[in-house]
């Protein structure tokens, strides 16, 4: 025993905890990846365990505390920023044997998870039971429910029903230590003392390990309508968000900003076929509706529209006429891949800002990177009701000179737009060095003070956002 | 100099910063209060302060902490729990003059103002421009913004708007040791690190002082209805709230329950004249729907409720026929001072647990509050489509050990519901010793070690919460 390596012993405790069966160390851990997108790049990791109760998982947690063995969860590992890779001396926890949904409880529209159920699965389970989890975003089918409130996920219908926080009403997480802090209330209001599951919520893995969650549900709808909208200025479209706000109240569901030239590549996915409106506006909305009444719903987002038009906020417009148009016309917005594909090297982006100033924003940094020979594209589009704009940019050299003078130019500004470096994908690896544009000094020195209280020896996803 | 007690030393240093005309000392503080309920019960403090800035805020707390001085805030005075209850060696640093509304935004839809703005004011001022701020609740004339967020506080409208929590896009907070945490961004997603307005809100002035907010605000409602509904059992109350939830959307705004009992004594207010329903049946739902369109509001809610007696979800319902009948109709929901006319000594609850559950736990207190001889009489209503219940229990005797028995009789059966001590009030003074009847050890615990970590002096609002 004296002889046996420190991993060795490390791992045999585990192993005493989990069986065999529920670990992968060696050349088995190398057949697995940190990220969904980089499958057939080996994981680099100590070992991949895989725990299937809250208790396995506090009494690993234990065993690295007493080995002061750093850890990263993973989840889906469809993380935007970094957030789950991994170091070859790193534990690797994923939380895929613990995916049951436990409890839909249709009276207090609550849904008891554990961390590990995919959104996707998650979906079809509360809709049979008439009801829905509203967030949802293009990696539904791999993300985990863990990672969703890790990274506090926004996705599609933030602007009507706002982000993950706000739809977790009980948490039960694991804490660098092994303790367990569990809080699976169905309350909607809980006044009693510290709100502790907001300090868990966004903090991508850094403050403790979620295992299971209570999730808020509301009724399903029944109807949804899909228009594409052509606006000439950026006055006359925060004027149309205004007036479909009005005239839709609860109804209106998403209204995504697609720039001009954006707009024009984004088609090029249709292949000419039923392309919604045809190119040369400087603005195209996408806007939807969600209801109760497929057939009244439907006329007044028409009725609304012509309203629109007579109050010269838009040029042009069309409502898709069956559900099959509908994802026709969604697949223009959400088939992000086929702007990858005309990139040479590409850089993703997610700002927020305040509505009012996002076209100064843009025209900005537009200009400064008409300037840089080595950008041969951008484009521009995003869910412009939440402040929050997508950025792809495209240079034709793709080393790390020209990607931090393209990161530079796009953060630097932010500041003086009181927006923010990251509206929804979170900080991670890849934009920890920026994090100084979006918080203040003393805002970091307190993060990093919590990080420190709360898991003194940086055993959980070290090296992460801070 | 060395002579000089060191409060005097103290005080000089806070004269230095705010000037004489911005201190109370001596029989001056005696006549203030710390409660809006105890005017005329002189105010026990070292002194009472009035900065204009967060600078001053801040420099009055490098000067406490220097002095290891504690503090507690006063905003409104309206707190329920004791929590601006202060001692004779605290400092009470009161927001009075911190009241200016800083900036509209009317695009954004958000506001800018100053943690001692009282909340009536902020409604009016977002009114004019066409917009509303939806948390109100019955002390709106004297509270302050800052303790509304400190306190999370919720209201009349929670159930289709949220809490505070949800309100509150920006927040500028000054630390024990002085420093100024200041995002005041107006961004609805910020993913950029640990959103850490979240450790502040409903903190209850434990963690530090709030002296800005940015609130996100929405499209005042045109329209409001108001229907009294019976129903004989509570089954039916949860059907009733489905359908209406189902048939109204996001059109239903209110969805208050009375008991029996309680409704045949709150409707005494009305002393006979436009009682809505006779008294007789088992509860009586309060119901409002907000709007855009009057006349099709009113007519929608008309339809929905012969739909829902034809469903057999009802007896008997009437709609208000006119603004001044509505408030006729919410007059016996709001005017709690009625009840409590009625009552011996009376006791405040607030409690909240699964809708489900709700009819349960109500038979279980009840028939243990019939047994004891010296409860007099007790009420029972709520926002029951929250979770929410409050009561109001009345004994005979008044003292220490009754008060006790009954505080037992209420909390002690909440565990076992998933339920919590303190929906809306917090927990400040009053509630403390019940705290484990809500969170567990370990999350008692996690509070505390947060509140040391960030006020390791234990200066702000010592002794509340924990």
């Amino acid at each position: 025993v004296i002889d046996q390596p420190k991993s060795n012993m490390f791992l045999d405790q585990i192993e005493m905890i989990l069986g065999k069966e529920n670990i992968l160390t060696g050349g088995r851990v190398a057949e697995r990846s940190h990220h969904i997108w980089c499958l057939g790049q080996p994981l680099q990791a100590l070992a991949v365990v895989f725990p299937r109760s809250t208790q396995e998982v506090s009494e690993i947690m234990t065993v690295c505390k007493e080995h002061q063995q750093p850890v990263v969860v993973h989840g889906g590992m469809t993380n935007m920023v970094g957030s789950t890779e991994t170091k070859g001396n790193e534990l690797v926890i994923s939380m895929e044997k613990m995916n049951k949904i436990l409890e839909i409880d249709t009276v207090s529209m609550t849904v008891l998870v554990e961390a590990g159920v995919i959104i996707e699965n998650l979906h079809q389970a509360v809709d049979k039971e008439g009801l829905m989890f509203p967030v949802t975003y293009g990696a539904k089918g791999s993300a985990q429910v863990g990672g969703m409130i890790a990274t506090n996920a926004g996705g599609l219908r933030v602007f009507r029903y706002g982000m993950t926080r706000n739809w977790v009403l009980g948490l039960e997480v694991v804490l660098a230590d092994g303790t367990i802090i569990s809080s699976l209330k169905k309350l909607v209001k809980d006044n009693s003392g510290l709100d502790l599951k907001q300090l868990f919520i966004g903090s991508e893995g850094t403050m403790g390990i979620i295992t299971r969650a209570v999730l808020k549900l509301r009724l399903a709808s029944k109807s949804r309508n899909t228009a594409v909208i052509a606006v000439e200025t950026y006055a006359q479209v925060v004027g149309l968000l205004q007036y479909m706000v009005e005239a839709l109240e609860g109804a209106l569901t998403g209204f995504e900003l697609i720039w001009k030239d954006t707009y024009a590549a984004m088609i090029g996915v249709l292949q000419g076929k039923g392309v919604p409106l045809p190119v040369g506006s400087q603005f195209y909305v996408l806007m939807e509706t969600s209801g109760t009444d497929p057939a009244m719903d439907r006329e007044l987002l028409e009725h609304v529209l012509v309203k629109a038009f007579e109050k010269g906020l838009m040029q042009d417009g069309t409502v898709a006429g069956s559900d099959h148009e509908q994802q026709h016309f969604w697949r223009i917005r959400e088939d992000v891949d086929h702007l990858v594909a005309m990139c040479s090297h590409d850089q993703h982006f997610d700002v927020s800002l305040p509505i009012s100033l996002i076209d100064q924003y843009i025209s900005e940094i537009s200009e400064k990177l008409n300037k840089i020979p080595e950008v041969d594209r951008y484009f521009v589009y995003g869910h412009m009701a939440d402040g929050n704009i997508h950025l792809i940019v495209s240079n034709t050299v793709g080393n790390l000179s020209i990607k931090e003078k393209i990161n530079q130019l796009i953060y630097s500004p932010l500041p003086k737009y009181g927006g923010s470096i990251s509206a929804e994908h979170g900080i991670g690896l890849h934009k920890k060095r920026y994090l100084s544009y979006s918080r203040s000094s003393e805002e970091i020195a307190l993060m990093k003070l919590l990080k420190t209280t709360i898991d003194p020896s940086n055993l959980l996803n070290p090296g992460k956002i801070f």
